[in-house]
């Protein structure tokens, strides 16, 4: 939640000769996303993001994001629509970074998201995989499973001093995923998001108005993006795993795109591999960040009671499944 | 450039229902100011601005900043006006902060001001100083002559560290703008911004679309107004003084309000005494800070520069007085 790069009125100026959208009549910068630099544009041709790409995303990797946010909007699934300059090119620099500029979308993120808000995301989400079927791009998932053991090599102890016990259970955890990925490896795959937390989904009241940050995007099992939504919007803020709203998730999902049987019995290997991705990368954030920093990262603990939970489902109906 | 205080979505609807302004359609903290925190917020009803008071704005001043705002927006004069909710209060509570919904001003803040911005800027702290004549609030300049020795007093040994030789030059400062104080009080005074720096000043292409940000507004001589202003936009980024600017600030002021001589002759002891008052704070601000914090406060030899300069200052003409 912060603008890491400054960029000047001039600069700005200057960078807007290359598109066709007039000058700027308002811009700010907004505390949106952790891993770039966001700001409000509004130009006589109308209301845009201007995202600057800081160190922790790839150069490589941005004409896939943005030829998947093209190709998604081109199939009408609400995301933000990359604007192309006068050349054809949407791939810019501005203060010594590469920048986009994309349509700006209306709509709040739900802090305690409802049952209405996890049906329309679940519902969301399977139109993304519809979308993004047909998309060309490919990405490998630089935080799957293969990624797990490296990150979690060094911070042995560190986990351990969070809690007494866990680095024993995350060592069982690793080791039974290792066993289960290439069972994996053969559910339907395409292009999942990998990132879907409420704050990058949009709404207005219950309806949600479109999805954002398309920055963990890759190719991957499909069931997997709906375990990694069902770890984000099914527990509550106390951590505790909520049924109903894990039910409205996947019976939305449904409504769309059926789960097949492989997926199903799948699902709470993926929520358990997909509650490791996010508590190995807190536990880099929580232990890298200096005590007094004015951000604080989010607590990896927060991720071990959901591993813990996960671990103890032997019945995938445990999570709604219908 | 932060936003200090989460304001959740749920927290916003139950706050609008107690304004006409329909429901939020767009939501989006902004890095701007450092002493509030700021929301971009979009109703049915337009834009906004939603600003929740930290704790560095005492609440008893409240009522005297909005009304400030209610004038001079009633006189026509471009800053932002504050909504009253149905009960014709515009001051609430939300997130456990005093917060104010105010009207969103088009404009981008000018990172190097040039000649013509400076002109316009300058027309338009006249055109707050005489839309302000009426306003019947007032309020102590709470940074004025009298604090700075309090302010100054147990830094002595941090600003010597900073650069040789300082401490015994500002002491000197302090004995000559204390014995010069009787005399600036005698200056035709009213309602003065107090803090006009470009990050303040909206514009569009030259012209002046807005100020903002009053929460340092008080009664005080209004060519202290323009001194600050001479600190704040006729020193370039290398901090070395630009007649040009300056002549261009005082131009604009004159252009509507023309000083009188005593103004005049007491311009460089005005600027010497703007330059006291930001040192000062960011001394304060500067040593107060853990060196590795995320926010870097500003370094407060930029305004142990600007001291040099006044300090030599014979002559107000050298300020491009006409």
């Amino acid at each position: 939640m912060a603008v890491y790069t400054h960029v000047s009125d001039e600069a700005l100026a200057a960078f807007l000769l290359d598109y066709e959208l007039g000058e700027a009549v308002s811009f700010k910068g907004i505390a949106e996303g952790v891993e770039n630099s966001n700001y409000y544009l509004e130009t006589s041709a109308g209301r845009f993001i201007l995202t600057l790409f800081e160190k922790r995303v790839k150069a490589q990797d941005l004409p896939y994001f943005i030829g998947l946010k093209q190709h998604l909007a081109g199939q009408g699934f609400s995301c933000p629509l990359p604007i192309a300059g006068r050349d054809g090119e949407c791939l810019r620099q501005i203060s010594g970074r590469p920048a986009l500029i994309i349509s700006f979308l209306p709509g709040l993120s739900p802090d305690q998201p409802n049952l209405n808000q996890a049906f329309a995301l679940g519902q969301g989400l399977a139109g993304l995989h519809q979308a993004g079927l047909t998309y060309k791009g490919r990405r490998e998932n630089t935080l799957g499973p293969t990624s797990w053991p490296g990150l979690w090599q060094g911070r042995e102890a560190q986990a351990e001093a969070l809690e007494k016990g866990l680095r024993e259970k995350i060592e069982a955890d690793l080791q039974h995923l290792n066993e289960l990925d290439r069972h994996a490896r053969a559910l339907p795959a395409g292009t999942i998001h990998a990132d879907l937390f409420p704050d990058n989904a949009f709404f207005i009241e219950d309806e949600l108005t479109g999805i954002i940050d398309f920055y963990f995007a890759c190719t991957g099992p499909l069931a997997y993006d709906l375990a990694i939504c069902i770890n984000a919007w099914a527990f509550g803020p106390d951590h505790v795993f909520n049924p109903q709203m894990s039910a409205e998730l996947i019976r939305g999902y449904q409504s769309l795109r059926k789960l097949n049987a492989e997926e199903k019995q799948a699902l709470p290997q993926l929520c358990l591999g997909g509650a490791m991705r996010f508590f190995l990368t807190r536990l880099i954030d929580w232990s890298d960040t200096p005590a007094d920093a004015l951000v604080r990262p989010k607590n990896p603990l927060d991720y071990a009671r959901r591993l813990s939970f996960h671990r103890q489902v032997t019945d995938p109906a445990l999570y709604g499944l219908s």
